[in-house]
């Protein structure tokens, strides 16, 4: 299973609306002879792309998958059937599809006489590779992390505006191997005036990665045609206004999307209750002077802060990463 | 060794402006005969606590003290010689005195036939226990640690004041564990006027603990006669104005002052470069408005920031604790 998920990490970002899932087949002597992740919507999931990996082998062998096979036709086949047609006689998963219309996979597996075992590493994939995925099966909108870098008294810039490098090489590496996951990234218009980021992800040599989140900009200021984030490297939307429910409506398919800032921005996801995680890169640097980091106008005592739950903490070169959820 | 520094914390905030040194006394079989740590100023230090302790059991047996013995006749007599007339026949240390009026306590011990080692865990003492002697001894003031409790956005109060419990129980009784080390803890008239605090070292019952920091009240603007800061479980000290050096300057004998705040009186202590240790106590908590840790109006750009080193990440509850200092 700990080889499924690592699988399935390949396909976080590519495989939206569907979920990020990895598959591997094992044959009777415990060797690893298949393995493959959801492709892009319209191709293959897991399942089918793990079996074509390990061909003849996968007759009377197990198949070890991050989520239950699904047992319905839509753009593709239902998995039941290919795992069935590849002679798989074990199936082991981690979740339960919640999805009415795709689960029951488990069922038709079983009825057919493959051996089913569900739940193995459950939890770890339920809060790790397909947190988004089932987040939005339940809630309805993409899950948003709130992503944030200051220094230890909450400053994410100097009075002058001077706000490059608070954090570390590694903090700034670790952002772009989770962009590359993204589904999309939202900044304000004040962002795009101050920084003019680009937003992509790249790899440590500057080039850039695989997959490229959408660029979202909030607000209603005009954005100088020359804008980095109106380069080709990846697509950008523009939403006006400053309305965070109006950010996720305009993004049908995303699992997962960022809020990197500004304050006035991160401010309006907080306030309407649409945070489900925070991500903070603290520098080990006290400015005493300059913006901080969120903005919500609505907070006036301390019964109204947004309390979450820590998920992690981590060291990061010089700075320390806390992520925040809003569920355990 | 690990017993001597264990008994070297007693004395923490106790022995000021002496070290807080812990002695510990072993015999041939390895069985730990007496144990002791510096007393109060014009008393014994560690060594003559922990030979009074062992009695007779002293003799042919080793001495483990965290810092070289003193040679010299102050307000107390010279350690070395109560070591030789106990019987001692070996003495490990781990850290040089670097005084020296009081040094060379190796030097005569060897003199005397004494087997002596030095420098045994010399790091875990000299950045832990001793870190503050040894830092007044080179630098002549004392060490100063900023303290803030704070929000993940570096906000400590709400728009309308509250404050109270931003983080908590465990982070709160930390606070209470460390004030009782501390020889001062300074707070401006604002904090005062504000959240009328005791500022006193309380155990978990409410009772005082053994050892309370001076009270210093920075600042021009009066205290009421009722405030709690001028109640009897504790000196206060009144230094008008907002000169940090000034406090330090009051406070003749500290080897350790803790600065709590507000946001001008941190903001003036990083600007004058007097602060030393940063302690950020963080919630998992966004508030979004409210007013900041620190406020030092001298910044202007971000190479004008506070720079530190990471020396700590403690996880307290539903808090964290993180840890910087001035060198590593």
């Amino acid at each position: 299973m700990r080889e499924a998920i690592a699988e399935s990490l390949r396909a976080r970002g590519h495989s939206s609306p569907n979920p990020p899932v990895g598959a591997v087949i094992v044959d009777d002597a415990g060797q690893l002879v298949g393995r493959g992740h959801t492709q892009p919507v319209g191709g293959p999931h897991a399942e089918v792309m793990a079996l074509r990996d390990a061909g003849d082998r996968a007759r009377g062998a197990t198949a070890v998958v991050t989520l239950e096979p699904c047992d319905h036709t839509g753009r593709t086949g239902p998995c039941t059937r290919a795992l069935l047609a590849a002679g798989v006689t074990r199936v082991v998963y981690a979740v339960d599809d919640p999805n009415p219309g795709a689960g029951g996979g488990a069922t038709t597996l079983r009825g057919a006489g493959v051996q089913v075992e569900a739940g193995l590493l459950d939890d770890d994939v339920s809060r790790g590779p397909l947190r988004e995925w089932l987040f939005r099966q339940r809630m309805g909108r993409p899950h948003v992390t709130a992503k944030i870098a200051a220094t230890l008294d909450g400053r994410i810039a100097a009075p002058d505006g001077t706000s490059q490098w608070i954090t570390g090489s590694e903090a700034r590496k670790r952002v772009h191997v989770d962009r590359g996951e993204l589904d999309a990234i939202v900044v304000g218009t004040g962002t795009v005036l101050r920084d003019d980021p680009t937003l992509t992800a790249r790899l440590p040599d500057g080039t850039l990665r695989d997959h490229q989140p959408v660029r979202v900009v909030l607000g209603d200021r005009p954005i100088p045609p020359g804008a980095r984030i109106l380069g080709p490297d990846a697509p950008t939307v523009i939403v006006p206004g400053h309305d965070p429910a109006a950010v996720l409506r305009a993004l049908d398919d995303a699992l997962h999307v960022q809020v990197e800032g500004g304050p006035t921005i991160l401010g309006a996801f907080f306030a309407a209750g649409l945070v489900d995680r925070v991500q903070v890169y603290l520098a080990p640097t006290i400015l005493g002077a300059g913006a901080a980091a969120v903005d919500d106008r609505s907070v006036q005592t301390l019964t109204d802060a947004h309390r979450f739950v820590r998920s992690g903490v981590e060291i990061l070169g010089d700075d320390v990463l806390l992520t925040l959820t809003s569920t355990p």
